[in-house]
């Protein structure tokens, strides 16, 4: 049975990279209100995709924000478990233009790769699924499972109005269990299961100085200047050590095991320095930069501006300086209390002579934690394993998916995370892509998993 | 012969105004390449102007930059002394545009004072001595002293050809005593006479961290974050007592005189937190804002970017992170030493897994000051004194005009600081305004001086 829907993949490998190619092309940047019709364009691709394969009740839930594709399949029978597909149509921000070698929304295949923004964030990954729902539907008539799809528009910007849909319409996604294809191998090749994820929380605060940029000679020596302000502020949050100087910040933080580190240090590493082009990776006092990255808790300052930003020189100081940050969590931390910690502190570490303002990130998530020994996950790694000729590893990674945390505290349903991303994938970045043959292997994984589970209700 | 020549600017207030405003409407901005041509459009006002009125030898002189405009007027005899009338005719930058209560280049008159980029720097008061000589010409049919004009396009940005042609065209310009209103009034309708300058010097740096923006939570905890590694850098510049804490900044710096502190104390003060809007006034500790915006130096960060500036959040490690600074100098700090001094700084503070790149500000200025007893000074000030009906008083400022430092030290002549400008006016500022009492007055005060100075040889 497996063979004709393999075969079928394989033979249409052109026509669906063409059709995800056409899903590419639309700038769904969810965060820029300038996108908002190409946004609803994504939803309704994913819409017409879900009818043309043969789901039922295909609906675009309208939010107060983007648009939620729903849909469902039932006719794997009452025998067959239901999985809760969950993904995200929306993408980031493809700035800065200038450092894309290609157009970000004229997917382009180079050396095995296929570079545009969301090839791999994710909708290269959501895509995949539906191929292989697709392939069932052509060559078998129907589904060796039950599925309720859930792909929604807001994931880049936390998925603003997703909790509230999934709590309210309980009923309506209520699964056996979940699957999520919004992460990645730890290296090409190396299949790789994610059992925990970060929590998430940011805030952006500006300081305010004189109501207007003044001249820096007849004002300097009188005016606080709000940039050096800010880079008091900023610097007072984290020291040279990467240890996050927050009061309060780590505690209740469960530190590493001893297991755990042998865990980590098993996990083939990526090459930070080739990957990243830096000097060196640096990391928290105590901790490998593996252990920092997949669990110990982060502070990033992910942008800053004020003042004069153009060519040349312009001697004023300026009225205000602004930042943004977020902070990446880990088990025992609470996001909105990380949040205040961290408010708290810059209102305490303020300079005399200006003023704060504060704008707190309305979403956050609470980090994230499978048992990698359930059933779900261990045949999840099987069929990786299968499918990509390698023993699977299980980690633990910085990426923060609030969806995932809402689905195990309103549903309490084992979440299986299956991600064919790599570390050269580029997400968030220009230039992002994804590997083909991973598309092509991921959707054979995903065969023989569907045939894995289909009795194991 | 002084009476016709008031009466003539009093009756013709309205169409010099109305001329002034096609000046001012001009976007002359000299650091932004977009406007090179507006640049060149203001010099061939000044040039037509200057030929309009009857001087010889109008010539617009072509730089690597933006030109100069030079002309002549010999008609005085050799008996009369010959000044050299300095000003410029460029402008700031506009921005931030939003916070314009009227078109920046659209010069419109409210309570009394006239609102335009460049209305009071230096546009204005520019065209107030051409008014002047216009006026003379018009009743006398000559002038009472000698004049060499020289009125550059590049006084934003650091005066950068002026050296060179002053230089090397010693004879063309030479003269006995500069004169040049390019400053202001310590308070409005308080003559001020402006008897020391501060240096300057400038440099841009960026932090250099991964060759792309990266993903928060895939590499936070192995990378070096550039906005945070220049956050410490900009951090170690000055402290919260508003110290320099560069080595060796203050090395040299004659301390102020106990003189000197009671002569700062008696210039009417500006109350900084009503022109500014700040909630104090900070100063380096152990000195008043009054003295350390005077007669101390400063360093001032001008302006910072990094990362995503964009609405909503973006969860990256930005790429980079610049800053942009400049440092205002007192006699005995040498710029190109003092440059230096910074640099070694950053260099010896960046953090590691980060590279720094520099970028001098190539033009600088030493401080100058000059003794405020010689004649060609005193006769300003009664001058002065007589137009506005109150004493004269004596200040340094923090301001840096360039040129004064380099035609004392190539032609060694005393030079008149004579400046119409009010602390309201907003230079380099949104709603930028000259007060037209000044504007009146100040081609009066021009006219008695003219007066008092053209048998001084």
């Amino acid at each position: 049975m497996t063979k004709s829907v393999l075969t079928y993949l394989e033979k249409n490998r052109d026509p669906l990279i063409e059709k995800l190619n056409a899903f590419l092309s639309i700038p769904s940047v969810s965060t820029n209100s300038i996108h908002k019709e190409d946004v609803k364009k994504a939803a309704n691709f994913v819409a017409d995709y879900l009818n043309e394969i043969g789901f039922d009740q295909v609906e675009i839930q309208q939010t107060k924000g983007h648009p939620l594709v729903y849909a469902e399949y039932n006719g794997a029978g009452k025998q067959a478990p239901t999985a809760l597909f969950y993904g995200h149509y929306d993408v980031q921000p493809a700035d800065p233009l200038e450092l894309w070698d290609s157009e970000p929304f004229q997917p382009e295949v180079r050396d095995g790769r296929l570079y545009a923004r969301g090839a791999s964030d994710d909708k290269g990954q959501v895509f995949m699924h539906m191929a292989v729902f697709e392939a069932y539907m052509k060559t078998e008539g129907k589904l060796p499972i039950n599925v309720k799809v859930c792909i929604e528009g807001e994931e880049e910007i936390g998925s603003e109005n997703l909790y509230e849909i999934l709590e309210t319409k309980k009923q309506q996604f209520e699964a056996d269990f979940a699957i999520i294809s919004d992460s990645g191998m730890v290296a090409d090749g190396q299949p790789t299961i994610l059992y925990g994820l970060k929590g998430f929380t940011g805030l952006e605060f500006t300081v305010k100085g004189p109501n207007r940029d003044l001249h820096s000679g007849m004002y300097g020596g009188a005016v606080r200047n709000p940039i050096i302000s800010l880079s008091h502020l900023l610097h007072s949050l984290k020291n040279e050590e990467e240890q996050v100087t927050v009061e309060g910040f780590y505690d209740g933080v469960e530190d590493i095991t001893e297991q755990e580190r042998r865990f980590i240090a098993d996990v083939p590493g990526e090459d930070y320095q080739k990957v990243t082009g830096i000097t060196e990776t640096v990391s928290e006092k105590g901790y490998t930069a593996k252990e920092h990255t997949m669990a110990r808790p982060t502070l990033e300052v992910n942008g800053v501006y004020g003042g004069y930003q153009g060519e040349g020189t312009k001697t004023i100081i300026p009225s205000s300086a602004t930042a943004k940050l977020t902070c990446r969590l880990v088990p025992g931390q609470d996001p909105n209390h990380i949040q205040q910690l961290v408010i708290d502190h810059l209102q305490k570490h303020v300079p005399s002579g200006v003023t704060l303002e504060m704008k707190r990130e309305p979403l956050s998530a609470k980090a994230y934690k499978v048992d990698p020994n359930h059933p779900l996950i261990e045949k999840a790694a099987k069929s990786y394993s299968r499918a990509f000729g390698k023993e699977t590893v299980y980690v633990r990674m910085g990426g923060s998916i609030p969806v995932v945390e809402w689905i195990e505290s309103i549903y309490n349903i084992p979440i299986v995370l299956l991600g064919f991303g790599t570390p050269e994938d580029k997400l968030h970045s220009p230039n992002e892509s994804f590997l083909l043959d991973n598309f092509n292997k991921g959707m054979e994984t995903l065969v023989y998993y569907w045939e894995e589970v289909k009795n194991l209700k």
